[in-house]
């Protein structure tokens, strides 16, 4: 059976703001420091396991120019584009809508854009062992992570370690972000994985799934479906989109479905979810900082800093993010990073979306 | 007897970089948030007392335009160059020679140009009671600055408080910066005030006694003294400043001479020594943030920000100094403001002269 994949490239990334601006999201950018954006890295990932020509990028219309720019081998006709965002099932939805129309059944492995892999063999092997799971009964599988620490900011999937099949187990449920001491039952009890957002599946087994759990979705997706290639797919998209429910593919199908089974990846992940990932992707320098672009910095320790040109001058300075662009510059503590949001809506309210 | 002023604007104030630069030093800019620059300020606090063409400024050649373009009322004639910096004495000597040249005696009150005053009008009944006793005994005469805590990074003046003269009291000694317990065994024995750097004596006072202390020195002035309004007189700087010897007027007269007179000031001194000044002479916000430009802030407290039209984005951040400038941001802990100098040594090992 053919394997293809579903990449999904529609988020806005504010996390990383100023670098990620609503016209350059995280996953069109450089982040580990080889140059390599997030969606070129995630492409080139899976190429061993998948032809080009069978990956297909979900994302908003607004960003084809950049998947274009930056993957350049890939077909037009692979990039899927939202013409508004609908969270994942729909955008999962539209990907198999689009499979199944070229293949009567394929395999499909759907990730997102912008994550990290360290161990790319490693990866390869579990999608591989997944592959055979979801092809052999017709399972919903998922990649899970096993867990580091207790991570208060992803959710957990729970497994039943008695019911093994392959290299996976049956999943017992999704259980949503957890407080700490919930977290660290988690780690104690060992059979719970971090959620990584990455499925594999046959595009019949979703499709099937869809239909029975989200059966409005799924007319919607089936008359996408009829309109593949014909002159009226944009306009049908447009149509269909605009109608679909907003929901996640965690609370639609995978917390609804049957028979979902998970495969534990120890191939070293990250979600790339804050500046404070530079420094886990990158090898910091003896003062413990990490320093890109145009900078000098004295007493300076445990800082993220991107300059670009413009000199960027550091002076006694600890746990402190800094990031340097052309028309604004962004000054963090480490601890507070998760508060650009609370910034950004700050510039929005005071008319400034130019910096957005 | 005619009053006049020597503003010693020389210097080359690291310690406001990157605003100020070798070719921008502190004097030249404005640092308090009314948009008149240090020396401008100075020139106009004093103009109650002494008229605009008794003014003379003493700078380093390289600045004469900037005080051209920032004191347009003054007579180019006033702005007295020195070749070389030799440090205060040789400055205050030349001042000295010009003066002398012109009126036979006069009161000459010697400035730097770049400090802080909060009450003019107390200031200026200060330097007129500086001046009567300048002027009736031949005194040289001092400003102390009543000590508001045991500062460290300042030089006192004791002086004997049963010695009264006008306002004015004997100096005893001037005494190096201190360390943090003798500072406040100082500040216990209420003999002590800050040295402010500020003079006043009449020219024929300050000359007899760098006869007597600095006869080398004084030798050179005098041969300057001949040389002024003729066409010689760049030249014989020229010369005579290369031969100088590098002299402070504390130690080189000062420590020496008798009759040292100093007044207390209680008219709100501030010497604008670092970018931790900023705060002190402007009027922080109710998050203890002094901001200007470009500035969005959240969660901040206690900072000092100069922005201009680049948006400075600041998160979670207490006690920082951020200073943008076109072509260097400065990122500093308020603690370790002190270690820019070590930062612009670093750019100069590194040839990164236009930095400076």
């Amino acid at each position: 059976m053919r394997t293809t994949a579903l990449i999904m490239a529609g988020g806005r990334g504010e996390r990383f703001w100023p670098r990620s601006r609503k016209s350059l999201p995280k996953q069109f950018l450089s982040l580990t420091g080889d140059g390599k954006t997030m969606i070129q890295l995630t492409v080139e990932r899976i190429l061993p396991l998948v032809r080009m020509e069978d990956i297909y990028i979900a994302t908003n219309k607004i960003y084809k120019p950049l998947v274009q720019k930056q993957l350049p081998g890939l077909p037009e006709q692979n990039i899927l584009c939202e013409p508004v965002g609908r969270n994942t099932a729909p955008c999962i939805g539209m990907g198999a809508a689009f499979i199944s129309r070229r293949y009567e059944d394929a395999l499909m492995i759907v990730l997102p854009s912008d994550h990290q892999i360290t161990n790319s063999p490693l990866y390869l092997d579990t999608l591989r062992a997944a592959c055979d799971v979801a092809e052999r009964d017709s399972n919903l599988v998922t990649i899970g992570i096993q867990p580091a620490y207790p991570e208060t900011g992803y959710g957990y999937i729970r497994f039943d370690p008695a019911s093994r099949l392959g290299q996976a187990y049956r999943v017992d449920c999704f259980v949503e972000k957890p407080q700490l001491e919930t977290a660290k039952q988690y780690l104690a009890e060992g059979r719970y994985l971090w959620n990584s957002g990455q499925f594999i599946w046959k595009t019949s087994s979703i499709l099937k799934n869809m239909e029975r759990f989200m059966p409005d979705t799924y007319a919607g997706l089936m008359r996408i479906r009829n309109a593949v290639g014909t002159e009226a797919q944009a306009e049908v998209l447009e149509r269909e989109f605009a109608a679909f429910e907003s929901q996640s593919i965690d609370y639609g199908i995978m917390e609804k479905a049957d028979d979902i089974y998970i495969l534990p990846g120890a191939f070293g992940w990250d979600d790339v979810g804050s500046w404070l990932a530079v420094e886990r992707l990158q090898t910091p320098d003896k003062e413990g900082n990490v320093e890109s672009g145009n900078v000098v910095s004295v007493n300076t320790r445990d800082c993220i800093v991107q300059g670009q040109e413009k000199l960027l001058a550091l002076v006694g300075l600890e746990d402190i993010v800094v990031v340097d662009t052309p028309d604004a510059t962004l000054i963090s503590s480490k601890e507070h990073v998760g508060e650009i949001k609370d910034l950004l809506a700050r510039l929005r309210a005071h008319g400034q979306e130019k910096y957005l």
